[in-house]
């Protein structure tokens, strides 16, 4: 094999092998890629709430960091709803994702649109500004949950 | 409570529930962070290889949409490595990211800037530029699993 032929080898089993030792079908994959996401989201939505309960000092860079990554995985998710992911894998997505596309989009669009606005807000260090933003954002995304997650 | 105060309290909730039901030590929480990170990378390394390969056609924009996420996600896990996380979670991460720290962060940006240069050559589309700077993102992520991860 050439060196970019092994490579391009390699980078298919490495991809593969983060997925763990068994064979994967695309559903399962696709379902644990969206929960990655999510998982990430928590993580830097709880360093955000932090700082804005005052659970944790107020640190602009860090918090505007988090607000950025969020941001950014908020776009993520959306590939891993393709046809027939409901099932493969334990998950909470509830039916209506594949039967109300148009909401389920719109609902997602609503949470990516907030969270960039938290990340300007962030970026502006401005804490009235970061709680009507970071509001908005939590309520985004709690109402995409109430509709398309299961409890 | 007030409107914004509420919204927090719920974020807090939404944030800590994305993590399961039972309680999580800060550790366990770290340790769902950096691998569910990982398991996106992984999905859009997949689709990215898949392109490279020939196994899936190329399409321009959908490949370069995937390196942009890669080479976002490539940004994120290292703040799950913190002091304390090495074990609270099942895990692969090895000893060596806390003992070696200097070399973990070197091999860490090593990898970053090399999915930087994917996304770059992605959105140019040019296929021969493409598959040298994904053979050197493959490279470079090996090299970082094949120090600190565990077979």
């Amino acid at each position: 094999m050439t060196r970019t032929s092994t490579l391009i080898a390699a980078a298919a089993l490495l991809a593969s092998l983060s997925f763990g030792a068994h064979a994967q079908s695309a559903a399962e994959r696709s379902i644990q890629y969206r929960q990655g996401i999510m998982k990430a989201q928590a993580w830097h939505l709880g360093n955000i709430a932090a700082q804005v309960k005052g659970d944790k000092p107020y640190n602009k860079d860090d918090f505007a960091r988090s607000a950025i990554f969020l941001s950014q995985l908020l776009q993520m998710p959306w590939d891993g709803y393709g046809p027939g992911t409901d099932k493969g894998a334990p998950t909470r997505a509830k039916a209506e994702i594949w039967t109300d596309d148009a909401k389920f989009k719109s609902a997602g669009e609503n949470a990516t649109k907030a969270a960039a606005a938290l990340a300007q807000a962030a970026a502006g260090g401005n804490m009235d500004q970061i709680k009507g933003a970071f509001g908005a954002t939590a309520k985004a995304c709690a109402a995409c949950h109430d509709d398309f997650r299961s409890k």
